[in-house]
């Protein structure tokens, strides 16, 4: 078996095993259902019509479930379907070191072949853990380099991830399994030039399917080049991977490290508003600063937004949101109303934002200037926050997008004894 | 509109005109009867199989024909099983200037798109000249240092092409069009990695598949960035792609250059078996030379082969068949009985082979010593012969290889007045 094949595959057996640590499961369940709300309220975005309106029309045997569908549909264009709705609003999990969002690929893997082979909860679950993990150390082996050459690594890596997610149970054999990754290779696609288009969250529903494509092929006998990702011509060669197998090496499990976003604003502004939310409620403010990584400055520095827009790419705006405690979880929170209302401009224009370059890109250090004295904080999205935590908020958040009642449907069918229940879990999300 | 789907967008339109010579259109029904007889030779390899098997289960709307498959099936699944059963036995038609294989891509698609959408045979034919010619100028686009990075034109070319072989009269807005190949730069892939195992032909059904695919979700609105192909992390830039804009200043069709495979050996012996076909029947042989590109000697020059696949990759053995006049169109042309036959390898013997880097890789020169004198000649692939030549060759190797009823139903089918008989056509090819 070739090296990275060889390696990728073994998360699968990794997160079969009976030591992973319950707490490891958790945070499964928790971005299961973090994909589940954005999926869901990503239902009637334009991007998600079209695509489920092209896997419709010519149907086939009802094998699994598409977000908003009643029927059922083959495993690959439920796929399809999912993984885009899931990123149609930008809104679902990334995973720092993959460069990438990880759970709108794997998660619709993992759930359409768990219905098409009528998986556990539990089997479904460490599908998604493999398929998750698997991703994020292909994503680390192709690195940084292969991402500022143009490559989309949600979808390039997160193909070879979706694999795994369609294993799960069913493919037990690593040598088979070896074979898929290998042919995963020659459908590994989508570049950065397609970042802002409905091409995007396409991108996603891409690397699923094929997820599901390529394991019924290599179920099915299909052999390619075990070779195809680390040899001459494969994949990181041809594709300015910069192979980095200790990507491999780190013990352990990285996916609890995911970042479920939790505010429907730029990125770059969720550091700064981590930390100034802790400060939140704080009297006679005179002035507040914030640090990030230069590549920020670019990016969300509008210091007085006018419009919904401009708002989600404002540090001063939200951070002065957050500082007052307003929401921040739905597009309706930066309505004009909010925005221009001049309590909070006269916040806003209190804030300073500066770039300094020893910080990390998804690190925010902010300092608060007020009456008592000042105050610090710093956040880094990439040590998360206590697991108590991380769930009050993702609960928070999916609250405020689809309504109580259809996000604690969801939260049910997640988090039910054994495992998730996948016939309550597919039976809300076709919205029935 | 962005230039370079601009420009491969423009191939459609031509070749919708009236003006398209008739000559134009008979090179692509010829392809199209030689598609056609290759992949129903094709249709019970492993890898036709297993496509076709992974496709059928989930089933569909009976929109076209699959090869082998009574029952019809989603279009995107035919193109996928036609463009992989075409490619199986890698004997089907190649373009040298696009460095690929152009028909086993575009053919499923068209025809898939044809039977989908009722078109005649003319709207068909000319939908494929269209796709065939985008795929060519596309593939010159990318260049030669495309290929030399490790890419597989045949598919990632390929795809351009299959997207105006799926729109054909169905589409008729430029934009639109060029939104479904801005839409296929997400979809371009494939390695040289996979070059010698299943996934090379599966390639060339990856990319008929995704020509309808994204077609379908381009006319149901879809939108990705126009210049996905040859903006800033566009597909040119972050594939080696040249990005010769020459590739469609080239006035007229460049289709009809195309190299039908006429035998069941390697690409590098068709030259000299050309030239020396031409010296067939010459008495007292003393002494043949073959002067071919260098690169071939590392291929095949296998002077003295003892087993039919060696067979296949000897200059001095296909030469002195060519010369013999024996057949050279099927497997079984190398049968040890036929290979090992003690006149024929004593003229093998005489066979001398030689390296010559003036020469390109599609040509050989070759000199026959006999007792009437020194007779010599040249072959060069990238110059067809005269069409009533090739169409005689390429009916010779149809009915070698599948045999002459089915041959005969395949001409006749592809050769109705006014365009192809597509119902006599799918009919055939899915075995009823």
């Amino acid at each position: 078996m070739a090296d990275v094949t060889g390696r990728i595959a073994a998360f699968a057996q990794k997160a079969r095993a009976l030591d992973v640590p319950g707490d490891v499961l958790d945070v499964v369940r928790l971005s299961l259902f973090d994909w589940a709300t954005v999926a869901w309220a990503g239902r009637d975005e334009p991007v998600t019509r079209i695509v489920r309106g092209a896997e419709e029309a010519p149907g086939g045997v009802a094998q699994a479930s598409a977000i908003g569908l009643a029927t059922g549909m083959p495993a690959r264009a439920a796929a399809m379907i999912n993984g885009t709705a899931g990123h149609a609003l930008d809104y679902d999990d990334t995973h720092f070191a993959h460069i990438g969002h990880v759970s709108t690929v794997i998660m619709p893997a993992a759930l359409a072949a768990a219905e098409r082979g009528g998986w556990s909860g539990d089997q479904m679950l460490r599908a998604a853990l493999g398929g998750a993990e698997a991703s994020i150390r292909t994503g680390m082996w192709l690195g940084r380099s292969h991402y500022e050459a143009g490559f989309h690594q949600t979808s390039t890596a997160g193909v070879f991830g979706a694999v795994l997610a369609a294993a799960g149970p069913d493919c037990t054999d690593p040598e088979r399994l070896a074979q898929a990754l290998a042919l995963a290779a020659s459908r590994a696609s989508g570049m950065k030039a397609q970042f802002g288009t409905m091409a995007k969250p396409y991108h996603a529903g891409m690397a699923a399917a094929a997820g599901i494509e390529v394991m019924t092929l290599a179920a099915r006998g299909m052999e390619a080049n075990p070779a195809a990702l680390d040899g001459p011509f494969g994949f990181g060669a041809t594709h300015a991977g910069a192979g980095d197998l200790s990507a491999f090496d780190v013990d352990g499990w990285l996916f609890p490290q995911i970042s479920h976003k939790l505010y429907a604003c730029c990125h770059g502004t969720h550091a700064a508003i981590e930390a100034l939310s802790e400060l939140q409620g704080a009297e006679g403010i005179d002035r507040v600063e914030i640090a990030v990584h230069p590549r920020w400055l670019d990016v969300c520095d509008i210091p007085r937004p006018k419009t919904r827009l401009e708002a989600k790419f404002s540090l001063t705006l939200t951070g002065a949101m957050a500082l007052k405690g307003l929401p921040l979880t739905t597009d309706m929170a930066f309505e004009e109303g909010v925005i221009l209302d001049a309590a909070l401009t006269d916040l806003r224009d209190r804030v300073v934002v500066r770039g300094d370059a020893g910080l990390a890109d998804t690190a925010a250090q902010v300092a608060l200037h007020a009456a008592g004295g000042v105050q610090e904080r710093f956040h880094d999205l990439a040590r998360p926050a206590a697991f108590d935590m991380r769930v009050r908020k993702v609960r928070e958040k999916s609250r405020a997008l689809i309504g109580e009642a259809m996000s604690d449907r969801l939260w049910n069918a997640v988090n039910a004894d054994g495992g998730p229940d996948i016939a309550a879990l597919t039976k809300t999300l076709r919205g029935a």
